[in-house]
């Protein structure tokens, strides 16, 4: 097997391959764009699989060259990080159904050659993971070291260890649940709504149109990015300031910095995002129930594991709210697999996972640390 | 005086008269629409003012004659309720800005004969108060025995305590606070984004199309709903119930019961409401913050008040959080002003105010017949 190495970033098309879907339909000719950082051992042990959340993508390292931002998980993953790429091969797969260059529904339809649109097949988050299935395949990586993500990928991270706990040697799913909740999905159907409300969508098939329902998909970005932040960190972070003025403007510009922060979210999100593919990840997230599948007991989805968990939640989390962590911790402890539970308080709300939470990253670094000695990786430095 | 009695549904228009608006424009020849129930005693020592939240109207008992359905607060107000009728009187009042008959930008411009669209003057709390004072002024009402109110409505009524606390016997601010978090500003201006996102909004000036921005305004009303409701009383109430279906679609129809309820919310709400009345009475409580006007000292705002007050809350509201209206008390408290509060152990959210609480009802019942004895209207069934 080639030896797979650093800092890459590549889409791999699978020729010849149909991917069943749950929904029933089939993903023709996956394609997948995803990166890689670090360098696999000869072993092939030391691979971890980061899930990226609803909006993201594959860019966790480096700068990202469509938004030229730097990696939305560099606090997290890099030489001397958590999650080190001086020891681990870290993969990271922008995922189907997305827009950052895995197949999605603003990709070409190789049936027609024409952009899919609302013809690419409804995905849930166990067909997300299949794809990234095929990809580790590719690699020639027999089982992860671990597999984390925080929100949406921490319900990826979920789903490869209740389908494939054989490939999974830890996993850390942070501020994430085991089902999307009652509210979780009236938001997102808010955001769909938005979307869909605009005559630009034209029935999903703008791809043709200069004009693309941007004005949609500002405002479902605009009321998710709400539920991303905890009351106290919106007073903390603009409480009541005004934006440019000295006194309230008696009109509907945006007196309020929060309403021009969020404003410029929607705005700024509109550049890098495809509103099909918000609708389409929106709704694998709503479909999202391990339980379901397994007699609405949770616990039977992992009975078994050999997966080591551990489990992070924050205190001002609201949208996936530490109970719904702790349901995961429950199930986990009732099927007598192995899991730490750590929530952590913080005023950032979801958003934490991204942020600098340096109790997190400790840890984190204690997990992964223990996990490498238990699987002979050795302690950081080695060369294993 | 003219003896006013039961049961009026009526239109005021205030001839002559030129409303001095907080941002610097005036509201003239101001029609105020309203609702009385009961009868005012000889004293003129009974009167109620009942306050309305964002999207009500002052048809709180009987049917209302735009939908059809009961009064909005039919569980608080009427014969042997807390606000018992055959006891006081009670008004309501379409806030000014609103649709429901009082003067808002669907209303016709007196100066153009035009509907005024947005050259309807931006509005704040304290002017739909100095329209309540105007109406009250009219009916010959020297003070009000009580001002109630939930929301929006307790907005109104901290600020008549504030501002016109010789005129207030007793206040009861529900389910409300003193200023409009950041948080609340970023849903309201979410609202107004999907308003102002509809091209058949027309800058505002819609009125003389067929087409009005009915999807933007379903859009905000959906998100605006989902935060009046708790996260468990959705659980409770929804789950992830399937509606009218044995397994998901694999498609954007409503799958989940709680999308087909908030998309009936938001197209059943575009029919009794105009959009550009949601535009201004959310900018209205946006700019509301008292002690704003008091160097940032809320206990300024109340000081010397002979008002007495009791504060309610409801413990699972997160759009008006608990904190917000202890917040409140201590004001009051530091004014050293009269003050009950009570925090409502529910799981409804911020809506409990308008459903069947039992506590609500015995906590109010209590305080106002204790106000009624301090103010000599003697105990319920006694005639005054």
């Amino acid at each position: 097997m080639t030896k797979v190495s650093s800092n890459t970033n590549a889409i791999h098309v699978f020729d010849g391959v149909s991917l069943a879907l749950d929904g029933g339909g089939r993903l023709n000719q996956p394609q997948i764009a995803y990166s890689t950082h670090g360098t696999l051992n000869d072993a092939r042990t030391n691979a971890v699989l980061v899930c990226h959340a609803l909006t993201g993508d594959h860019y966790i390292l480096g700068e990202n060259p469509v938004t030229q931002k730097p990696g939305w998980w560099e606090t997290m993953v890099g030489p001397g990080r958590p999650i080190d790429t001086d020891k681990y091969f870290v993969i990271c797969q922008n995922v189907i159904g997305g827009c950052a260059g895995s197949s999605g529904p603003a990709s070409i339809n190789p049936e027609t050659g024409k952009p899919y649109g609302l013809d690419f097949p409804v995905l849930t988050i166990a067909d997300m993971v299949r794809a990234q299935e095929l990809l580790i395949d590719v690699l020639g990586i027999p089982d992860l070291f671990c597999v984390i993500g925080g929100s949406m990928g921490g319900m990826q991270t979920l789903q490869w260890a209740a389908a494939h706990s054989d490939r999974v040697f830890s996993a850390i799913p942070i501020a994430s649940a085991a089902r999307h909740s009652s509210q979780n999905i009236a938001f997102h159907e808010v955001g769909r709504q938005a979307i869909m409300a605009d005559p630009n969508w034209r029935g999903g098939a703008y791809y043709d149109h200069d004009e693309k329902p941007s004005k949609g998909l500002a405002v479902a970005r605009m009321a998710a990015h709400v539920t991303y932040l905890s009351e106290s960190a919106l007073h903390r972070k603009f409480g009541r300031n005004l934006q440019d003025r000295e006194a309230l403007g008696y009109g509907f510009d945006a007196d309020f910095q929060i309403e021009s922060y969020l404003r410029h979210q929607g705005m700024s999100f509109v550049e890098r995002f495809d509103a099909n593919s918000y609708l389409y990840i929106t709704r694998a997230m709503d479909y999202f129930d391990i339980a379901a599948d397994h007699g609405n007991k949770l616990a039977k989805a992992f009975a078994g594991a050999k997966t080591r968990f551990c489990v992070v939640s924050f205190s001002s989390d609201w949208l996936f709210p530490t109970h719904e962590s702790v349901n995961v911790v429950r199930a986990l402890n009732a099927a007598g697999v192995d899991v730490s539970f750590v929530d952590i308080e913080s005023d950032k709300g979801h958003d934490a996972f991204l942020l600098d939470e340096p109790e997190m990253f400790t840890t984190l670094r204690g997990f992964i640390d223990a996990c490498a000695l238990a699987r002979g990786l050795g302690p950081i430095g080695d060369d294993t």
